[in-house]
């Protein structure tokens, strides 16, 4: 998938003839050269489950891609709206475009040069998509598909960004947002996207939603969970972001919810404060887990990985796809990154 | 298409079934309703003019209320990066969501939410394009001009964003980002759309652009006057946010190549400066007419005029649309808002 890429954005910068184009399309591809590949992966995992021909296999990775390229996009404008410094271990796009300017205009210069690199990644993962020759057929099932997908995100980034800042102990909230967020985003729909490219009905449909919801939504509780405990080197994120930008994760809800009222005020003076340091991000460690709050998103995640192993046993799908799921449901629960 | 757009948001809101949401489409659809709607009409001159068929009319209405959705997202994500206040009228977007929200973080609030609004009608634009039931035929013409045009603008704008701030005399470096962001975007791939619509080979698409590149630089031409001597209530556009943003007109370059050292110095304080008021707004226009700069771009819009319609004599288009792109060709280039 990785050529398919690469070959589309090197297309891009020779089309464009323009130093200035090239130079976007560099950041761009040593951007999308460290992530985890996980929305590719199912779709493959998707189409191979509902028993997809390997005559198909260009077209789909083709698709995935797409995905990939699409993720890029999101990413990139994450990061601006989270204003984070670092992703996958490098300075974020916008850090990097502000650097390239010295005046006192650099750092929004930065952040309409990466809004605008965002949007190019969008329009170009829907040229992939475009090209990737689908059947009328495929395109019938797929593009639905795919808008659904970006609505869900955009929305769900949105409901996340209304609560950050603003804490509250709705956990349940905060569990909608993950859905739209990720657990549809990052799961659910590329593995309905390689299911629908290999024809699958609604019943195969249903049965990906019956494994990917779970899985996705546990998927997200332990990237909050990596978002505060995590290792820069293994995450390539700093575990200060989503502390200082007052995220209003499940961790955070459970914990306001379990602690008593001095608690609850420590939580609420250091969650959001854009100042704080290691020691007031140890003080949070140390709330969660007397809270109980760490153990218990522990335990959903548990839960989550559970019944999204039990749909595997009931679905419709073929049994190396079955295998390949299994494995990455406990990878991407267990993850250090 | 206005009624296809209207349909289409209030379906996303009813699909959603959520308040969040709905108040999202709201604000679209009311930010979409003061639009002069130049590249939806040029789609149906462009398909008239290479002798569209009748039946095709609800496939080019829906493509251009697709065109008309994707501005929308350009203009949401451009204002955000000019850090503008209002536009057609009222507050921009990210004023808007900035103002729902009460405490230190409503201005990077209106910015993430606004650039997630954008992305929203993006996501539209091309659900909206994909239910337009295109022929297979059409689809193949249609979705590569698309996919340039989406490419050319952020491009385009991507350059006007470099380029301000750092004022410079190099006139043909302002028009080829007036070629980009606008010429290209705003009247060329509207009019290809529509003519690929109704089957249009390479010689009418190259007379769709031998007439459309000049009529659109001489439009932003036009564009770049009235963001300095325009009237807000005509424009709906404060006539100081070009100046204070320091954007680098093909005005700003001619003034600065025409204008002696001292002129030049003055026009380099004033213009850029956030804090410029209207007093200081007036010295630049003074600058503007003492240096000839005002009239060179007068002229150079006349010159565009003639040029595209001496393309229309020769264009292998029906005798009703050429009627018609003369006329648009006019009051393109003669309005006031």
């Amino acid at each position: 998938m990785d050529t398919v890429l690469v070959d589309f954005l090197e297309s891009r910068s020779e089309n464009s003839g323009n130093p200035h184009m090239a130079r976007l399309v560099t950041l761009l591809e040593e951007f999308m050269m460290g992530g985890k590949r996980i929305r590719p992966v199912l779709t493959v995992m998707g189409w191979q489950a509902a028993g997809g021909e390997s005559s198909d296999l260009a077209a789909v990775v083709r698709v995935a891609a797409s995905l990939e390229m699409f993720h890029a996009f999101a990413l990139i404008h994450d990061d601006i709206m989270d204003d984070s410094d670092t992703r996958r271990g490098r300075p974020t796009v916008h850090r990097v475009l502000a650097g390239e300017r010295g005046d006192d205009r650099a750092e929004r210069f930065g952040m309409g040069a990466a809004v605008l690199l965002g949007d190019l990644a969008f329009a170009w993962s829907d040229q992939l998509l475009h090209t990737a020759n689908l059947t009328a057929v495929q395109s019938a099932a797929v593009l639905p598909l795919v808008g659904e997908m970006r609505t869900e995100v955009m929305f769900g980034q949105y409901l996340d960004l209304r609560a950050t800042g603003e804490l509250t102990d709705d956990v349940d909230a905060t569990l909608t947002v993950n859905r739209y967020k990720t657990a549809k985003y990052t799961v659910e729909r590329p593995l309905h996207i390689g299911a629908a490219l290999a024809g699958a009905g609604a019943e195969a449909l249903a049965a990906c939603s019956a494994f990917a919801l779970p899985l996705g939504e546990a998927f997200q509780l332990r990237d909050d969970l990596l978002g505060v405990y995590g290792d820069v080197r293994d995450t390539g994120k700093s575990r200060l972001d989503d502390l200082r930008a007052g995220k209003n994760t499940t961790l955070v809800a459970l914990a306001l919810r379990a602690g008593d009222a001095a608690q609850g005020a420590r939580l609420r003076a250091l969650i959001g404060d854009p100042q704080l340091d290691e020691a007031g991000a140890e003080e949070v460690r140390a709330l969660f887990a007397s809270t109980g709050a760490r153990d218990a998103v522990e335990r959903m995640i548990d839960e989550r990985l559970r019944q999204a192993l039990r749909a595997l046993e009931t679905a419709p799908f073929t049994a190396d796809a079955v295998t390949a799921l299994k494995q990455l449901a406990v990878t991407a629960t267990r993850r250090n990154s």
